[in-house]
């Protein structure tokens, strides 16, 4: 039974990033959440997408979750923190995870347009990133890919 | 004579991000500066790094000019904007570039270590990167690798 925790607790995490990503959708943009947390175990910031409501290019959900984390802990390193994101980071924030030094990455859905990790940049693969979180892929992705699925096609229902 | 205008106007802008990247090492922050000049030839934000004073490791110089310039613009987009920074943007900085849509970059010292432009994740190479300025490198670049030098020369001979 013992064996079973450790993947109960990291989907109960990436639900509270898909939670985040349900309300950045409500919010209307694009439906990507995010939780960090700490060595303890406990989440210190949540964010989902607010690139549109902030008129911030740079809001993706990790990055306001690495900015609110920093803000709680009083430092730009965010050592020993699992960052859990239901989307595959893209090249912007997957270098802001790297400067963070967040230990662990959980991701949902992989993004083949504009993922940074496994496809494109490929930001952790070169030396500049300075720092390799270790990455697990694949947590809860048909939730987050349903998501994103469904806010598209409201969108184009829209046009 | 006329010819030579565009250069002169160009060096102008990347003094002002010289100055600014000046004023970072005098706030004991790694010395980048980086201005955004409006497609009227206004500068409409500079800034420079202040991820030590902000606890914010997204707080590089491009990043809080462009999160500054798209404020004031009231958009997520800046295109026909042009960025100048003094130091060859890292990943992050770079995707952000390509996410605002900035239409040229000018950039000044080559950052083997750290680059994301032309070393390392190469972020404009790649087709998820959606968007690539022009870019234009060297210029002022040895006024800006004194910099570096010599705030590094200095933080060695602080230990």
């Amino acid at each position: 039974m013992a064996g079973h925790r450790p993947e109960m607790v990291f989907r109960s995490h990436m639900q509270a990033a898909l939670d985040e990503a349900r309300a950045a959708a409500e919010r209307g943009e694009v439906p990507v959440g995010a939780v960090i947390i700490s060595p303890g175990g406990h989440p210190v910031a949540a964010a989902g997408n607010r690139t549109r409501e902030l008129a911030d290019p740079t809001a993706h959900a990790e990055i306001l979750a690495i900015r609110m984390a920093c803000a709680m802990v009083g430092s730009e390193r965010l050592g020993g923190h699992d960052l859990y994101v239901t989307l595959e980071p893209c090249a912007m924030c997957a270098a802001a995870i790297a400067a963070a030094r967040i230990a662990r990455l959980y991701y949902g859905a992989a993004d083949p347009k504009s993922g940074g990790v496994a496809h494109g940049a490929r930001v952790f693969a070169h030396p500049q990133a300075h720092h390799r979180p270790e990455i697990y892929d694949g947590i809860a992705a048909v939730e987050s890919e349903r998501l994103l699925r469904d806010f598209f096609a409201g969108r184009r229902a829209d046009v």
